[in-house]
């Protein structure tokens, strides 16, 4: 029997901002995040995604330089600005931020909201470099249940995995923010989508998830960012964006989170309930 | 440290044969089959796949219709046919069955090869009213040592699942032949690649492995297909295909195996290794 359908819920807008933050430069990058977050906000949107490491660039030359930047979540100064901004506008925001926690660097985002704080999450898969300069993250994948519905969080490489949303549908969530800084690939042919956009479009589908994801763009010591920012909906199309491979963009969708709910396909089928747990190792 | 890089191995030749067969005719239909097989084979090919439930077709009215149509494997004629002709030409064939094992029906694919039958799976995810003719796979998901390579074997909503796939890599796959009845998607917007064609190349990133789906074309009993047949590579790009929506075509490509060995990314990062499994639920 097919479920009852969950009725619908108030429209809410979500914008992803991609820009370019400079390494190093935490004030001007929260300042010019905020300013961009400002603007969205000022058109309705309501859940708001920045992009991984938004507060420090992502190109650390050493431990030393990471360790500098970061900073507690939730009482550093980054971290702080973007709980003010919330509670100002009345608004959900997902940020990127280097994290310090004791002797531990993770690279998280911090899920904050008009009433203040409402979780952190600890990037589960590192790329690269980053295994150089964080530990991996250590809180699994939580589900922060706030007003405006269930949100997780991944961010970029955690993307490769389809587990990582696989995991944060099972635990409920309707919509996975995903702050990025996604790299080109070097074996994209010409005139393909990015290979990051249809992981997120079949992740989207598979798990019946709104995704929003917030790249960065420019090239910082050398390495080149892939923008290409995109919201995506439950059934894994592409409500907004990609947006350009270079340029600063907000995109923006509006979505009825309770479509997230609906997992039967027909009166047979559910994407999560059709999984053959028995036979998978 | 990078692993050692997998030596190069001999190009293999892929095709996969989108056709349509008819209900119930199963005489025409492998013969239709065998006629595709052979011209692929003709061209260079020595791995080729063909759609699900090629020798029966695929809406069946009642089970006692499906029943009638099923045979035992590898001991039924279709499977049989399928047998001399790998053995004749020389090569590989993977195709979707009916198969009858006792008092169960199983939605299955036999692989063949030119020194006999090699195994046989049989689909676990099964989709709308297959859910009336057919018991879930049972076997969970083989991968089959050929003298090609490592194959396995998914069939049409298996992958709308990405653990078959993770299943299968971990299991050594390096090719994942997909027979495949792919239907419409009613909120399909105008333009979009099909997300069946999405989800596999998802899946062939995710896990470093080639994979071929052979698609039916045709309207049966008021019941669309999707055409669409590709060959994926290791890194998730298009080497052929997607074939039309709607014509029989056969899809060729050549491909290197030893590809799908090479798991590394970076110095750091392994597309296999990489996953938390102690943070998987």
């Amino acid at each position: 029997m097919i479920e009852e359908i969950a009725p619908t819920r108030p429209r809410l807008q979500v914008s992803c901002i991609q820009f370019e933050p400079r390494i190093g430069a935490v004030d001007a990058n929260v300042a010019r995040a905020s300013e961009l977050v400002r603007a969205a906000a000022a058109t309705g949107s309501r859940l708001i995604v920045l992009p991984e490491l938004a507060n420090t660039g992502y190109v650390f030359d050493t431990t030393e330089e990471a360790r500098s930047l970061a900073e507690p979540v939730p009482d550093g100064p980054s971290c702080r600005a973007w709980l003010a901004l919330a509670a100002e506008l009345g608004v959900h925001i997902v940020a990127g931020i280097a994290e310090r926690a004791g002797d531990a660097l993770f690279n998280s985002a911090v899920v904050a909201g008009p009433e203040g704080f409402i979780g952190v999450y600890r990037k589960s898969h590192l790329w690269h470099r980053e295994n150089v300069f964080f530990e991996k993250g250590d809180l699994g994948f939580p589900v922060f249940e706030t007003a405006l519905g269930k949100i997780g969080v991944a961010i970029c490489y955690d993307g490769w995995f389809p587990e990582t949303f696989r995991q944060l549908a099972l635990g409920g969530a309707e919509i996975v923010c995903v702050p990025t800084n996604w790299v080109p690939m070097p074996d994209q042919p010409a005139g393909e989508a990015a290979m990051a956009n249809i992981l997120h479009r079949a992740a989207a589908h598979s798990n019946g998830i709104f995704i929003a994801c917030a790249d960065r763009v420019g090239v910082e010591r050398g390495q080149p960012f892939e923008g290409q920012s995109l919201i995506i909906d439950a059934k894994g199309w592409t409500l907004a964006g990609p947006a350009s491979k270079d340029r600063p963009e907000t995109v923006t969708a509006v979505i009825d989170l309770a479509e997230a709910g609906r997992k039967d396909l027909n009166e047979f089928n559910n994407v999560l309930r059709d999984r053959r747990t028995d036979v998978y190792g």
